[in-house]
Formats: C-alpha cells, structure tokens, sequence
C-alpha cells in the first residue's frame, strides 16, 4: 500500500475568500503578528500499488473528481511505501 | 516572515464522511485501486517571528479559531523560514 497527500489549493490569480475571512478573524483578535492566511484541502489517499501505477492514479482521480481545474490546483506526495 | 502550513484532521475516533462519500465516488470510477480517502484542510499562515516567537503563535491561533477540539487534531511544519 502507498499513501500519498494530495494537496490541493486556489490557483494564484483566485481570490481566497475564506482565508481573507479567516485573517481578519485572527486580526481581530489581536494576532497582529500573522500576515497572511491562505486556506487549501487535502485528501489522504491508500493506493494499492500492485493494482495500478500511483502517479497514474493521482492524476485521474484528480481530473476526474477532486480537483476543480478552473479555480484550483494540486500537488502530491508520497507518506509511506511498502 | 516564516511561513508555516499547519494541518487539520479529524481525530482518529471521529467518523469522516466527506472521506467516506468521496471514497465511494472514487470506487464508482472504477478505481478500485484506492482503498481509502481522508480529508482534511490546511492553513498557510505567513507569521512576523519577529513580532512573536512561531510556536506559541501557531498553538494559540490554533486553539482560538482553526481547530475545533472535540472532533479535530492539528500538527504544523514550517515551509520557509527566513
């Protein structure tokens, strides 16, 4: 099994709503030392990697489901291999 | 300016439905590879250190806003440290 972390974020040029939100929140309480905060998701996804080639995986269950192409996107890492 | 991703989860304990709903979107593609999804969010948070030690800034922005302790967990990493 692999684990990997697929990271998935606004594209530079969108506008973050929530992490705007959430910087004026920690302003707001007295936080004065935090610039700024952006806001992302991730998705902690097994693989079995006998079944199917990991990157391959990533990347169509990417496409195809967890990445919104217009706004956002994606990077991935590998947590643990056996 | 030290940047810092800091990662929120469910606790083990705690059931993740957008995790489990996802995983069952993924098996209905066809990819039976993927034996389980998590998900979580993450904050990129850009912190003056010079204005307040990282740690105690990161633990008490954790503990007043982005965390809900009763059903979540938070770890961090520092990403750029200048």
């Amino acid at each position: 099994m692999t684990k990997v972390r697929i990271f998935v974020t606004y594209k530079q040029s969108v506008f973050d709503p929530q992490g705007e939100t959430i910087t004026e929140a920690v302003h707001s309480l007295g936080h004065n030392e935090v610039k700024e905060i952006k806001v992302g998701k991730f998705f902690d996804v097994t693989i079995d990697s006998r079944e199917k080639e990991v990157g391959e995986s990533v990347k169509e269950i990417s496409e195809q489901l967890l990445v919104n192409f217009n706004l956002e996107t994606y990077r991935y890492e590998i947590m643990e291999e056996d």
